[in-house]
C-alpha cells in the first residue's frame, strides 16, 4: 500500500524530479539546457544527478548544468539485476539508485507523476511531496535570471511594435481594418506578432491581439475582423529559446477615433498600473498592492460584478511571477504574499465591459530593496490615427 | 495514510484530470479547446464535466466540447461549507464534487499531480493510476484527428521548403554558407523555418537544423554557422495552433558536392525508410518494422555501436505516436507493439557517424487495413548546388 511520510525520519529527503523541461519549469532550472523527453534527475550527496539515455547523454555532459550525468542504459541494466527481471521501469530504476546512494525518502514537487509516486511507495520508498514549491529559490531571480527575462520582454516589445506597426499602416473602410488590401483580421495580427518574436529569439504561443467584446474575455485570444474605434489588447509572453525565460507586456491600442469613456478607460488602467508599480518594492504584501488597484477602479467609478456568465470590471488578479513559467509564484492578488527581494512580477490590471469593451497595461518589475526596477519597457501610447 | 486500489471494487472508477491544455494532451483530448491554466475534469454519469473558472467560464460555454461546465467559484463556496473551512483547494473542491456525484474512487494519468493525488487519499477517495493511457482511444485517430495532422505536416513541409530555399538561395565562400551576405547560420535557418511554420498556422518549437557531425546528435538543434558539402538534418514539428494536433517531417539536404559516402549513407535510409513504409498497414508489430529496418542497415554495412561518450549507427527507433503529442503511444522500436487500425506513426530511420555526418528522413503513416496512408508529402532531391 502506498505511503506518504513528511517528515518523520531523520536526515532530509533527497529531491527527485521526472520530467521533460519542456513542461516542467523546476527541470529546466535544474538542467539548465533543454531536453524533450521526461527524465529522472535527483539529489544526492549535495550534487545533481541526472539520468540520461543515449541520445542526450554528451549532450548534457557538454550543455547541462548537472554535476553528474549517469546513463540511463546502464541503470536500466542494474535495475534489472537488483530486481531479477527483464520487465523494469523508470520505478526499478528510482529504487536501484536509491539503494546505491543510500536514499530512503524521496521529496518531490506537487506535479510529480502520480504513477511513478505510487510506484515508488509500493517499492519501498517513501515519497514526501514538498510543501510549496521544490526549488523555493526560483521565486526570487538572480541577475543572470533578470536578465533573461529582460531579454524576454525585449521579444514582447518586439511583438507589439510590430502590432501597432500594422495598426498604423491599416485602413479603415466601413469600420472594418484592412492592411495591404485584406482585412487584418486578429489571426493575422497575432501572426505578425509571433513572427517579430521568433526574429527576436522567442516563441510566442496562443499571442493574444482582440478587439472589441471579445477583449472582454481576458484568456480569449481574438479571432475575425478588427474594428476601428474598437479597444484592442495586444498580450505578448514569448518564451526565449536560449535560456526558457519569458517576458509578459500588454499594451492597449485603438485605431480610430476613441470616445471620451474609451479615454476614461484608458486612463483609469494606465493610472492604477503606474500606481501599483510605484509602490512595489522588498517586502510589500501582494495583498496590498492589488487591494490598491481595486481601490483605485472602485474611487474612479468602475464597478466589478460577478455573474453566472461571466465578470465585468476588474476581473483578475494584478499581477503573477515571471520566469521560466508564464506564471509562477508569487501571485499580486487577494492572497497575502510577500514580494521577496528580486522577486520579478507583472502589473497588469484591466477593466473589461462588454459594450465598451476591454483594456489591459502590463509591464514586468522586479521588487528591489529601494522600489520597482522595470524589466519591460514600451510606450503608452493608444490612440493610432 | 494513502491508498491505491486497482480495481477491487465494483463499479468503474470516474475519470479525473488536473492539467491545462497546453501540456496535457489528455486534457486537449477531452476539453477540445484551449486552457493555459490547470483545472479540474471529470467523468460523471456519462458526461464529461470541467470546473473552471471565471475567466474561461464563458469561453467554455462556447468553445469546449464539455457536457456540463461548472464555476470554480461556486465548487470553493461549497468546499468551504463542506469542510467547514475558509483554506480549501483543490483537493477538497474534489472531494466535495465526489460526494455531490457519488463517486469513491477516480481513475487518474500516470502524469496526474501526485500532490493532488495525496491529497485525495488523505481526504478519503481512492486514486487509482491507469494502467496505460487514461484514453486508450487517442492511439487511433477519427478521420477528423487525421485531418489535423496532415495539416500539421503541411506546415511541417512548408518549413522545410523554407529551408530548402534558403539553402538553395545561399552562397558558399570558404566552405561557408552565406545567404544575402551574412552567415547562414542553424539558428538563422531555424527562424526561416518558425517562421514559414507560423504562416501556415502553426508553432514550431525547437526545431532542428543541424550540420555535420552536430547532426549526429539526433536531438541537438543545431548551432553556428552551416557549412558546404555537409549532411545538413531538417527535423520540423510544429503544433497546429488551432487544433493542437503535431506535423512531424525530416529532411536531410547537402549544399555543395557530396562525397560517394554521403550518396550512399543518404540512399540507405531512404531505402530504409521506404521499405518500412511499405510495410505498414493495421495490425502490424512496431517492433517488426524496426527490425527490418535494423537489418536493412546491417546488410549494407551499417553497423551500430553504442559507447559511453555516444552512440553511432541507426541509435533511436524507427518511429512514435503522433497526435496530440509529439511523441506518442505507440513506439514503432524494439518494444512489441501492433499497430491498431488508424494508428498514426512517424516513420524515421537514421544513420549518424561523426566524421561522415547525419542523416534522417522522416515522413507519417496511418495505418490503414491496407497498408500505409502517407499523411505528409514532400520531395527526397537532397543536394543542391
Amino acid at each position: 500500500m502506498p505511503s506518504q511520510t513528511t517528515g518523520n525520519r531523520k536526515g532530509a529527503a533527497a529531491r527527485l524530479l521526472f520530467a521533460d523541461t519542456h513542461r516542467s519549469a523546476d527541470q529546466r532550472y535544474v538542467s539548465g539546457f533543454d531536453v524533450p523527453d521526461p527524465f529522472i534527475s535527483f539529489q544526492a550527496k549535495r550534487k545533481w544527478h541526472a539520468v540520461l539515455n543515449q541520445l542526450e547523454f554528451s549532450r548534457a555532459l557538454k550543455e547541462s548544468r548537472f554535476d553528474v550525468v549517469l546513463p540511463l542504459e546502464n541503470a536500466m541494466e542494474q535495475a534489472r539485476e537488483a530486481f531479477g527481471s527483464s520487465r523494469v521501469g523508470y520505478a526499478e530504476v528510482v529504487t536501484t539508485l536509491a539503494r546505491d546512494f543510500g536514499i530512503s525518502r524521496f521529496k518531490v514537487g506537487a506535479d510529480f507523476p502520480a504513477g511513478l509516486a505510487f510506484k515508488l511507495v509500493d517499492l519501498g520508498l517513501e515519497v514526501e511531496v514538498a510543501d510549496g514549491s521544490l526549488f523555493p529559490k526560483r521565486e526570487t531571480k538572480s541577475e543572470e535570471e533578470i536578465a533573461c527575462i529582460r531579454e524576454g520582454n525585449r521579444c514582447s516589445a518586439a511583438g507589439i511594435r510590430a502590432a501597432e506597426k500594422a495598426l498604423r499602416a491599416s485602413v479603415v473602410k466601413n469600420r472594418i481594418l484592412y492592411l495591404d488590401g485584406r482585412k487584418l483580421t486578429s489571426e493575422r495580427l497575432q501572426r505578425i506578432i509571433e513572427v517579430a518574436c521568433l526574429e527576436a529569439g522567442s516563441v510566442s504561443a496562443n499571442t493574444i491581439a482582440a478587439g472589441g467584446d471579445q477583449a472582454c474575455d481576458p484568456h480569449c485570444n481574438g479571432s475575425g475582423p478588427l474594428r476601428a474605434n474598437e479597444l484592442i489588447i495586444v498580450d505578448v509572453f514569448p518564451r526565449v529559446t536560449k535560456t526558457g525565460y519569458f517576458g509578459d507586456m500588454t499594451r492597449t491600442f485603438l485605431k480610430g477615433r476613441a470616445s471620451e469613456e474609451q479615454k476614461a478607460l484608458y486612463a483609469a488602467v494606465l493610472q492604477a498600473q503606474q500606481e501599483a508599480i510605484s509602490k512595489i518594492k522588498a517586502g510589500v504584501n501582494g495583498k496590498s498592492i492589488h487591494g490598491g488597484v481595486v481601490d483605485t477602479f472602485s474611487r474612479l467609478g468602475y464597478e466589478t460584478k460577478r455573474g453566472e456568465m461571466g465578470a465585468t470590471g476588474f476581473i483578475h488578479g494584478t499581477g503573477h511571477g515571471l520566469g521560466l513559467e508564464i506564471h509562477e509564484a508569487p501571485r499580486v492578488s487577494t492572497v497575502s504574499q510577500k514580494l521577496k527581494r528580486d522577486t520579478v512580477v507583472t502589473i497588469e490590471p484591466g477593466l473589461y465591459y462588454p459594450g465598451l469593451g476591454g483594456c489591459r497595461i502590463e509591464d514586468v518589475v522586479a521588487a528591489r530593496e529601494d522600489g520597482a526596477e522595470l524589466l519591460s519597457s514600451y510606450h503608452y501610447r493608444w490612440q493610432i490615427r
